[in-house]
């Protein structure tokens, strides 16, 4: 799973050449990481093997906690329907990545002493951009509410796979990296395979689905993707910094956002029954599974992209489909074989399609 | 569409050292073949433009009338029930085929004289070999009786889709000729894309098929894959042969075969009733399309190769869903949009994925 290592080096400044990286920073900035997600080895080896292995660690967990999400959703379906108020989970979820966050820094200060990488305090033209992501995933989930008039929540699933094409027309115009020619087949595949696989006899409705939520579902994808590429040009500006505080940061205004929905919507609902209210053991694993993955993708957004996330994902889909196959007993389609088959050589298309690297 | 012209080019004396080509005698067997089909132009170009424009020429034939085939199939199917047999019409395609071969012949006989290349008579070891694909198909015709007590028509339709996967290893294997990896993986998603874009809703019956089903498809697609791979074996042995003639012996053994199903199946039938009892306009339609059909199944594998043929028929099948939208009012599936995407990918790849000429 060694995503496009080289051409990463190459464009990695192509972001910002504001901060310059030195090996022994990259190495130091490891270390730290190692500390926040208690499962990275601190040991040796050079820039690049443990560039290899950081990326490969945290796609490979992003995977794992993605997949375990879907899971848990099913799960706690099953064992009844949600008693507790989604935005406190949503505001759950993020203060627990900030104390998280906050934990690993702690453990990096006593073990490095505060740095200028480290500091949690920041400058406003630092954190000035953190709001944007927070915004737009606002606008999304919004926007969500009232995709539901046109299309239904099958629909919806087969639709949400626009968000593929989106990270991957951003990330090219945005970020300003290349995927090669057989990389793009690949990304049109993986949208493909992926929506094949949800296939199910009543999907042909999305054909049905009138221009008002076509337009809603391209708006939506472009928000979503862009909130991502917008992620990882704001992790990347500072590739020496340290990502908790980062991710701190983000995490805040995180917070702020979900403070308000919580007011807007649920404000009487926890004056009057409390805010833990109809939180169960699932809803605390749940809790804790959402945090675990938003720290994931910000890993994944540092030490590699989004295009690996969107691979990460996917793939994630289709494992938590088969693993349902023992725990749920649900049945897998042929276009389910058929779509995994899609995704898998898109995922090693991608691999091998590598761009040349420009002499 | 200028499928692996340089490779073929290498790869051309790896079937035989037995003839080799000169640049005069193939653009002579252009202008047969020229005269043949009644739709190539003898007009001048290098040996590789015209090798590359009767590609082109033969390929597009082949897709056309491929597709066409299937739409007169569901013209004929409106219009009643078969009412004339099945083997009769099975000879005289073969019948129809020899005469076309022999008139096209006879133009080039007229215009160039009689040579070692395009005589009729033949060599026991030149003819040989020609009953042998002929054989393949009866048997494998005669296991699609028996197939249908493990599957259903809908699931044999899927099941139909492994022909792409063994024509590509029995191409590699017998006629040791290369894909790249790149064009592996186009294969493998041609042969899920053609399956994905024929799912319904009861194409998961499929994955109940019973094991004897199973290993009777398999055995199908390796006897149909094998009789391709073979033919264009037979056909490439000698490049130099005009293809009329080559096509001739081919079509009389393939004469001789349906002569004997049709005194094994339909002998009484057609004593009493004669030979062309329930023969419509639509049969006639049918018998000229299949037969010229075949002929340019016999053009690609002498121009082009069984990978091409492969490609050919499958982007008819598409072809045919949109066509038979506005004939017959036909409704695209998700599914079809899908499949037809991940075809598309396919053709693309399979192109850009050629090998890397060897230094």
């Amino acid at each position: 799973m060694e995503y496009r290592r080289v051409k990463d080096q190459e464009n990695y400044d192509a972001v910002s050449q504001k901060d310059i990286e030195s090996p022994g920073e990259r190495s130091l900035s490891s270390k730290f990481t190692a500390a926040a997600t208690s499962s990275l080895s601190t040991a040796g080896g050079s820039k690049g093997k443990n560039s290899w292995k950081l990326k490969s660690i945290v796609t490979l967990a992003l995977t794992l906690l993605t997949s375990s999400q879907a899971i848990l959703i099913v799960w706690s379906k099953r064992a009844g329907k949600y008693e507790y108020s989604v935005t406190t989970a949503n505001f759950s979820v993020e203060a627990l990545k900030c104390l998280l966050s906050l934990i690993a820094l702690y453990r990096t200060w006593n073990s490095q002493g505060v740095t200028e990488d480290n500091r949690l305090s920041t400058s406003f033209d630092e954190v000035s951009v953190y709001p944007i992501p927070a915004v737009l995933y606002m606008v999304k989930n919004l926007l969500q509410y009232y995709i539901f008039a046109y299309v239904d929540a099958p629909a919806y699933q087969i639709l949400k796979n626009l968000n593929i094409i989106s990270t991957g027309v951003l990330y090219r115009i945005i970020l300003k990296k290349k995927l090669s020619e057989i990389q793009w087949a690949a990304f049109i595949l993986l949208c493909a395979g992926c929506t094949t696989a949800q296939l199910n006899p009543s999907s042909d409705h999305v054909l049905q689905t009138p221009i008002q939520g076509w337009m809603m579902a391209i708006v939506m994808a472009l928000l979503s993707g862009f909130a991502g590429v917008y992620t990882e040009a704001i992790i990347k500006k500072r590739p020496s910094r340290n990502i908790n505080v980062q991710n701190f940061w983000l995490y805040i205004f995180g917070m702020l956002f979900n403070l308000v929905a919580i007011c807007v919507q649920d404000f009487d609902a926890v004056m009057n029954k409390g805010f833990f209210h109809g939180y169960t053991f699932i809803t605390i694993l749940m809790i804790l599974n959402h945090a675990l993955s938003g720290i994931a993708v910000s890993m994944v957004m540092k030490y590699a992209d989004n295009i690996v996330k969107v691979y990460s994902t996917s793939v994630a889909m289709l494992l938590t489909a088969v693993v349902s196959v023992f725990l749920f007993g649900f049945h897998l389609s042929l276009a389910f074989f058929l779509g995994s088959t899609v995704v898998s050589v898109s995922v090693y298309l991608h691999s091998v399609g590598k761009p040349q690297p420009q002499k």
